[in-house]
């Protein structure tokens, strides 16, 4: 595939100024814009004020004294086609439509604002939107979000909803994700989904693409630019309205077609694009994509501290298409020796809890596990689960940090070598959102950072690390496949 | 059914005192014990010290001065035997061992310690286990988690898996789980399931069973007494090992036959027991069972301040089994009233993502939905996602307490007036565990606290809250087709 039609959207993404037209410190694009690199680049456009935010605000765009490439559109919709004329005349490049009102109301007086504000743009001015929150690029400084980071990273995020877009900036932080662009779309009356896809298959700062979508004009194009971006970079996707229930609640959000949930994913596996089944899904495979280099295969052995959970892990794995394969006689051989045999498991999963304790330089301690596991040829992935930082707070009171100090350090020796020799490592790490023990957060926090700044993903529950596996192995999968397929 | 075996188990859950044979600092117990109701009445024995935690240490429970009811063995097991002679000589009620070394390691030796065991004590002595945590009773003061709480409640738990019973205790505080008793029962070489869910079944503080189950030995005994149970009060459990690779892990955890995925589905289906898929179902569940009534029906209304969140969490409605019914003409006229049409979705769900921000007391505020979507007869349950907390910080600053509060107002006289009218009223609020953000995490925590002060569940993500009516529905359909049975 190589057929390109609109993919060079530089201009939107890097424009070299912003009015925002409707400013007033109660929607956040002034604030956003203000705290980021486009600070000294933003026009405020209001005639019900002087000034907004400490900026001249301006009655008109037409009073501008400089060309202007991006304006938002914050302004009620009744007020919408005024504007963009304005627009036209101004000679911008670009209007994000912010403002809503359009033909996500399914009224006809929505519908007929949607079809004047087109037919004012056409040919002239590109538009995103109507009912969307826009870009978010923190390379040239465009922001929905006055708290987003200006931190500049490597996932493209396209969705047809703005608090998925939202939520991508929000989990930024505490999920390590990090952005290069993100765009929310909406009603898509212009620039579509496949436009934003073509764009960032080829962008160079984008390594990875999760996409949110609940529906689609042109189903032939979208087809095609699925193929081209799968073709460059791994592409995730959520489909909003997979259900009969759902696909009619998607058409009164965003007013497009939503098909069946079964069309939909034989276009996505046609494509060579992973779709996942809920947003935590699509966050996390994207940190995972960006993190992380893809499992050899299908084969996951798990460290954990607990028999319950090894039983109940083994369920996650299986049911999510993975596979929790026997250690060979020498390995089991090995982990006798430096495992007690007493209320453990020796085996895969391994519950070898004592070892989670042993803070002492002789042997038999989890980096040794590491070690010992990723002889084995059948293992892919490593998934530590450790949640005993609660425990070893109890059981070590003042010499906790000395002792902890200690365990970590076994663990990023362990993950390091097992990374080193190509395997896949995540950890899981449970904490629980409504904790009240500052302690055990505080703790917790600390050693996520340290993983998380060596570049081992560590996931919430024990189900989102196996289902991140899981979706990363379905791209192992794909590119076996075609490898299969084109004899390579 | 009314078949009982084993079901006077007062003497295990409420003994007169507790004697820890091996007791060291090394253990929980010993701390677990002072920190609770039976302080006074806990006896340390072990030759090696003098004492333990300031308490007089015994060369021998034979050397103790009164009659013991209750041990606890915290020894290596090859003095395990040994210990049980003695407990027989001093009269002993029970003895509880976590211990481990016996049949869960699948090797010779430990099977046979595990028989000497047994015929050492039959018939004398009652054995919990051996390689388990025990029992956890705040009303008598028994005890393996120095960290939990003393705190009495209804929620009765069985669990095959020590860690899981450990969850229960760790996850008291944030997700408001109250315990009547909890038994962690390991290999279940005497006690098994079936004694303690007769036990509970009977037991007058336990208002809700969960179980956690890997395998039984008397298949026969265990469908009488979940029928039994289940026929007295809710019982919700999860069954690990259902695949073929999670059943062989489950044999080697606890030795037990595991058994089909197959099997076991059916019999709890004919036991009246709903089975959940994994670990924070079950948490949930017991939670939502203890605080709330059951919905009369599968129709869920939603309400949103998000309409990617509307259509996502419509499809996780339809999964679950649930029913996202339309709302009346009459309902949607009365809410056109209230929400602004613009970037907003009026139907079910409700995504009225304005209202959100409505602090003043003019009609049209959170209250007002609540008020109108309780009206309709198709709606059972509604789940309120409030996950805003965090913009509001942004766009109120310094009024933030005065506004919040406000609307926390109108929240909870919504889900009063629900309640009142017989709906089941849910509310998730998404916050991040590893979020740093601490403002954002006090107020979550805060409001949290309010609404469970109320008795309203609060779940982490809308996927908890969406999947727990979900199996509070299970119950109401299980109760609909007994009711058709016998004709009531």
């Amino acid at each position: 595939m190589n057929i390109k039609t609109a993919s060079n959207l530089d201009e939107i993404f890097f424009p070299r100024n912003v009015a925002i037209i409707g400013a007033t410190t109660q929607v956040a694009y002034p604030l956003a814009l203000l705290r980021g690199k486009m600070r000294d680049r933003t026009f405020m456009v209001n005639p019900n004020y002087k000034e907004v935010l400490g900026k001249k605000a301006y009655a008109s765009i037409l009073d501008i004294e400089e060309p202007v490439d991006y304006v938002i559109l914050t302004l009620p919709a009744r007020y919408a086609a005024q504007a963009a004329r304005e627009c036209v005349q101004k000679g911008v490049k670009v209007i994000h439509s912010f403002t809503s009102g359009f033909s996500e109301t399914g009224l006809k007086e929505g519908i007929e604002r949607e079809k004047e504000l087109i037919s004012i743009l056409k040919g002239k001015v590109r538009l995103i939107g109507p009912n969307c929150m826009g870009v978010y690029c923190p390379k040239s400084g465009l922001s929905f979000n006055p708290a987003s980071t200006h931190e500049e990273g490597h996932i493209g995020v396209i969705s047809q909803s703005g608090t998925f877009a939202q939520f991508f900036i929000h989990a930024g932080q505490p999920r390590n994700i990090k952005i290069s662009k993100i765009v929310s779309y909406g009603n898509a009356a212009d620039l579509d989904c496949p436009d934003f896809l073509e764009y960032m298959a080829d962008d160079p700062d984008t390594r990875v693409i999760a996409l949110y979508i609940e529906g689609i004009r042109d189903g032939k194009r979208l087809r095609s630019s699925l193929e081209y971006a799968a073709g460059k970079k791994p592409v995730i996707a959520l489909k909003g309205g997979v259900t009969g229930q759902g696909g009619r609640v998607a058409s009164s959000h965003t007013g497009a077609l939503a098909g069946t949930g079964e069309t939909w994913a034989t276009m996505f596996k046609q494509a060579g694009v992973v779709q996942v089944e809920d947003f935590d899904d699509l966050l996390n495979a994207a940190v995972a994509l960006n993190e992380s280099p893809l499992p050899a295969g299908k084969g996951v052995s798990i460290i954990t501290y607990s028999g319950g959970f090894s039983v109940v892990q083994t369920d996650m794995c299986i049911k999510a298409g993975l596979d929790v394969p026997k250690f060979s006689a020498k390995a089991v051989e090995e982990l006798r020796k430096i495992v007690p045999v007493s209320g453990t498991m020796i085996g895969n999963p391994l519950d070898a809890w004592q070892l989670f304790y042993k803070y002492d330089d002789k042997d038999g301690t989890l980096n040794d596990l590491f070690r010992i596991i990723t002889g084995e040829k059948g293992v892919h992935s490593i998934i530590l689960q450790f949640d005993v930082i609660r425990f070893m707070l109890n059981m070590w009171s003042d010499k906790f940090e000395e002792y902890f100090d200690a365990v970590a350090q076994k663990v990023l020796q362990g993950c390091r070598y097992a990374r080193e020799s190509g395997k896949v490592v995540f950890i899981s790490m449970f904490l629980d959102p409504f904790v009240e023990n500052e302690t055990e957060r505080k703790y917790n926090l600390i050693f996520k950072r340290r993983l998380e700044t060596e570049g081992f993903p560590v996931y919430p529950t024990l189900n989102d690390a196996v289902r991140t596996v899981a979706s990363l192995y379905r791209f192992t999968e794909m590119r076996q496949r075609k490898l299969l397929k084109t004899g390579g």
